[in-house]
């Protein structure tokens, strides 16, 4: 060594340089993020984020499934997702929705990517349609009502609000952004439940894969003058419940052009029927278990969102818990052909009341107090029949339940008819 | 030895007596009878003996089980086995069967034990009772039938065979002697499958395990003068079929009192509803399955005979099957809840058509046409409620089915109503 002086300063540097290795080496450590449990994100999506797209990024399977329901056109004995026009395969229900929109076209429903198309080409939209219509068709919904508030929403015209409502139904309408939390979006599912005493947040997660479903597929109303969005649940979410409900608030959805009654139209109530006690509600099974059954793609596993009945795939299905898939499949068309044909039969008493009640109507002579009652019974028929009509599953979401309220709907309607023809004695 | 000479003798004798002893044993074993599978019986039992005690040496387990249907009183939600007498529970079965026995005594049906007491001193007896009323009532039938024929049995009044009619419902009824195998014994059952096509000797031990049962569980009527014994199952065994088979053959059990009608009484058609497609037929499940669950004495396990509502010992009759039974059974009695309110709405509008039908019929200025027409839905309404009603499950034999009709029923009876109202405007 030429200079034996720079012996310790060389050592030094080394020292100092290692030391200040470590502590970047400390610091670089310090800021990596803290691993977590589950998928890593590609990318961050914004909070109630409308465009399913963006979401898809990170969860693949799930979105490339979701877009399936735009193009799975396919049919069940008593279902389907095609463009089915209702009123053409029974036009019995001409009569029974005589005076409303429903009379100008009842369409199929389609898979949930149709949503925002079918509602918009409607033949039942008119100037008059309101905002809440689109309450259940789309992505856009949780951050609108977010930004404006749900009674400013509902308050303006649908016309007003089609720019703004820009994606069908997609992810924002049942989870929370990146943490994918099955979340209520609905408010007026969140004041129904809560009225109830309920508090969701509070829910299993199993319970919540069926509650998501309730945030559309449910009865609800809108709330005279306002077209404020409301379930009908004060008094519970049974039939009798419900019309209870709706004689309190006096709320009637339109005046039937032949018979004159004050009539109730129900939407879609799956959430309702099934959880009223049904056999599979009981056991704890949930609407994704069979209509979001869990799926391989190679290894991973998820729930798909191809959103069908599940009698289009048995075996991921009801062959989950079922053993013998071919015999359970036999089993559900023999229950809803058996619904079917006690709908059927309702479905004729209901003409046959409209029709009395109507020529009742029309004779001066008639006795006006006997025409209110069959009027009254029209009425709580016809929201019995629609209640099993409307719901989606032929019955089969609880079919002792579906079966005992078209009985005594039958029973009501034939009453009605009675009462008309007194009326004119 | 004294005298050499015997020895030869000696030996002689000694080996005539071993082939004497050979031949013997020999002889012996030959004459043991045969060892058999199974039970060895301790008696003989003769071909149908009507003597229950008699089986009962040899088993004795099936036989004190059976002894103790004699004081099983007890009560379901819907049933039971101790002597209600049906008129005072519901008072609108008086109207119902105005102008039949039935509105005379109609007492719920206790254990098999029971059954000659009871119909000795059912008020429905009368002089004109023919012998035919024995015919579910009595293990004395099977080995009477093979004496005298059916036919002729059938012609005898009541009183005149109650001498011949000495044992209660027991062995005989289901089981054919020493090889115990299950067997129809009913002439009219066996008449009955033979007209469909059916051969019961080559059905397997699962179906015997159900159909034995249809020796007496079942729809049936006594034939015009001869009180002939007959299941009206020519068109099948659905209700649809039942009352097609009465209208071709021209049968009434009666004509109501106030109405008029033609009505035909159901009798006990649990093996007509169970079959017609219930979940549990279909799987395979028989009534004995329920009825009569395999229980243990010790280490022998033996089908009880004490036959009553599986409700009452539901881990050895739902629990064989079902690990939840506290949910099963809850589920259980929530469905026979819907179907007796259906129940309750029909009869109440079977009520009210009797009413109307009466007044039509008073009116000498009613058209006859139209109460003929009211008076036949009359017969078709009570006819389809009867044959749940009569029916022994509250409907859970078959729900769906058992809703389905009582849906019909009701819709029948309030169209009974329209067209009497209509034939005295």
């Amino acid at each position: 060594m030429k200079n034996p002086k720079l012996v310790p300063i060389i050592l030094t540097v080394i020292i100092v340089v290692l030391a200040a290795a470590i502590i970047g080496i400390l610091i670089f450590m310090k800021n990596q993020p803290i691993e977590k449990r589950g998928v890593q994100p590609l990318v961050e999506i914004a909070a109630m984020e409308p465009d399913s797209s963006k979401w898809g990024l990170n969860f693949p399977n799930q979105y490339t499934t979701l877009l399936l329901t735009e193009t799975n056109q396919m049919r069940t004995t008593f279902g389907g997702s095609e463009p089915v026009e209702k009123l053409d395969v029974d036009p019995r229900l001409r009569t029974l929705f005589a005076g409303y929109s429903f009379s100008k076209g009842y369409s199929e429903d389609r898979g949930h990517m149709n949503s925002l198309t079918d509602v918009r080409n409607t033949p039942r939209l008119s100037d008059a349609t309101p905002g809440t219509c689109y309450s259940c068709k789309s992505s856009s919904n949780p951050s609108l009502w977010a930004e404006m508030g749900m009674a400013t929403y509902d308050a303006m015209k649908f016309t007003e609000l089609t720019a703004r409502v820009t994606e069908p139904i997609g992810c924002a309408n049942c989870h929370e952004a990146n943490t994918m939390r099955l979340v209520v979006t609905n408010p007026a599912l969140e004041e129904a439940l809560a009225e109830q005493g309920l508090d969701w947040t509070k829910f299993t997660r199993q319970e919540m894969r069926t509650v998501v479903c309730a945030n559309c597929h449910v009865e609800y109303y809108f709330q005279k003058d306002t077209n404020y969005l409301t379930f009908p649940w004060d008094n519970g979410t049974r039939i009798e419940g419900i019309m209870d409900y709706y004689a309190e608030v006096g709320h009637t959805d339109w005046t039937h052009a032949d018979s004159g009654a004050p009539i109730i139209k129900m939407q879609h109530p799956d959430y309702e029927l099934f959880s009223a006690g049904s056999t599979h509600f009981n056991a704890g099974v949930a609407c994704a278990d069979c209509h979001m059954p869990y799926t391989r793609d190679g290894a991973v596993k998820f729930s798909t969102h191809n959103v069908m009945s599940p009698l289009l795939r048995p075996s991921e299905t009801c062959g989950a818990c079922h053993t013998d898939v071919d015999y359970v499949v036999e089993r559900v068309t023999e229950i809803q052909g058996q619904v079917w044909a006690t709908m059927e039969n309702c479905e004729n008493a209901l003409v046959d009341a409209i029709a009395a009640i109507k020529t009742a109507a029309e004779d001066p002579n008639a006795d006006a107090a006997l025409i209110d009652e069959a009027r009254q019974l029209h009425r709580q028929s016809q929201a019995r029949w629609d209640f099993i009509a409307a719901e989606n599953s032929m019955g089969f979401h609880n079919p002792e339940e579906a079966l005992r309220i078209l009985a005594v709907a039958t029973d009501f309607a034939r009453q009605a008819q009675i009462k008309a023809i007194e009326a004119v004695k």
